[in-house]
């Protein structure tokens, strides 16, 4: 889903390099349309500086003198707030809010308002916000740098929106056929270069296939293994003494 | 569940506005144990300044001269890459890896491993990596902020430790048959204040059960809503009025 109608609202932001953090973080999610409410000078080379390659979300930038002309045209206003206590005892948290969100944002615009790294939103600015939203911390440390809250509420839309696919195995999980085939070759082999006694064959098969069963085996890691252990075998001269007879010996004595 | 296990591993980090980040964004989230791998000369002025409250967690930072030394007493070592290829197909996001950190975090510690600013980890430092976790992006803005990369690590495990609770609502959901004499009572307000007419008093009861029955009301807001329609009647002489047999009078009226 396209994040086109979220809106990062930042009012009376004091520090150019968190305008630059917020951008990049933008960037990283997809948003870009960026609002200022409430404007102080910033230092402008420190935000180029932290905005890196999302310079042009930064020029983008509208401004506007008060919150509610900043967010005249949004239908959801979610406010960010890091006190608790009166009028934010209906706070959720980022990932609580998000399917609100997303739905609001099929139809309409949605701004996400920060408040100033000094001194937060006013209630007159809070009371403008539809929804309030909480980001979990820790009880001894609620403060959340500005740049850093804009991040956790971009990524949690971001990966809500279901824009972002995990990196895709190319070589597809091997057969359980192929697997077993594996095994067979490594206790020929283990029994090939003497790492275990016939007698202890089955015991520590049970060990190697706990070691090399956790998790996913694709076609590639078991042609990798089955190539250790053919390699091994050749380097051992196990194939030679195969070929004379040698491994039908090792087969015997491992009854 | 208690993060003491998990260790946050700069390599070679170097600008110290990010390193400060990182310590205020392990203090936000309960992580406190910060090493730093491969040092660089940092600027610890601007360090300082933005870990805020965090400088603690700033000062008590260790060092060592590699990856593997910073990692040596670590079971689970997880990677963090931006760059999608080889050796990373096996890469997850935070959210994915996070119940396999948790759970090694009960018996030991586990290393939360980010690159350089400038060029990542080498593949030699991703190959002490028992794991890859990879940050959702989009496509077109792939690299991230040190900081912020930290700070949704840190975030995905502090959210699934559970040791955050939203804020609980003071007062509890009104009950059914108080929310129907909310109801009722507005009716009757809005019957005596001549908002309606009463052979529209049905349809209009359901456009107002629509308005007010997005999301739970607690019995503080059914408390609000009953005395709000209880002054208007009263403030409209209505209360009087049904006293002189006025109320009576709309109750017909409004068949």
């Amino acid at each position: 889903m396209d994040l086109g109608n979220v809106r990062i609202v930042l009012v009376g932001p004091l520090y150019g390099g968190n305008v630059g953090s917020v951008c990049r973080a933008m960037s990283n999610t997809g948003i870009t349309d960026l609002v200022i409410a409430d404007p102080r000078p910033l230092n402008m080379l420190e935000a180029r500086m932290m905005a890196c390659h999302a310079d042009p979300i930064l020029q983008a930038r509208q401004t506007s003198d008060t919150l509610a002309e900043a967010v005249a045209d949004c239908g959801l206003v979610i406010g960010t707030s890091a006190r608790r206590g009166l009028y934010r005892q209906h706070a959720q948290t980022p990932r609580e809010w998000t399917p609100t969100i997303l739905e609001a944002c099929a139809t309409g615009k949605v701004a996400l308002v920060f408040g100033r790294e000094d001194k937060g939103l006013s209630n007159e600015e809070l009371a403008l916000c539809t929804h309030i939203v909480q980001i979990p911390t820790t009880d001894e440390s609620m403060s959340i740098n500005l740049a850093q809250a804009v991040m956790i509420c971009c990524y949690e839309l971001f990966v809500a929106s279901g824009s972002y696919e995990s990196p895709e195995e190319k070589s597809g999980e091997a057969p359980s056929e192929l697997r077993e085939r594996m095994f067979g070759l490594w206790r020929e082999m283990m029994l090939d270069v003497g790492f275990m006694e016939p007698d202890k064959a089955d015991h520590m098969m049970m060990g190697l296939r706990r070691i090399l069963g956790r998790g996913v085996h694709t076609l590639d890691d078991v042609k990798i293994m089955m190539g250790i252990a053919r390699q091994a075998q050749w380097a051992s001269g196990a194939s030679e003494k195969r070929q004379e007879g040698g491994r039908r010996k090792a087969e015997v004595s491992e009854r």
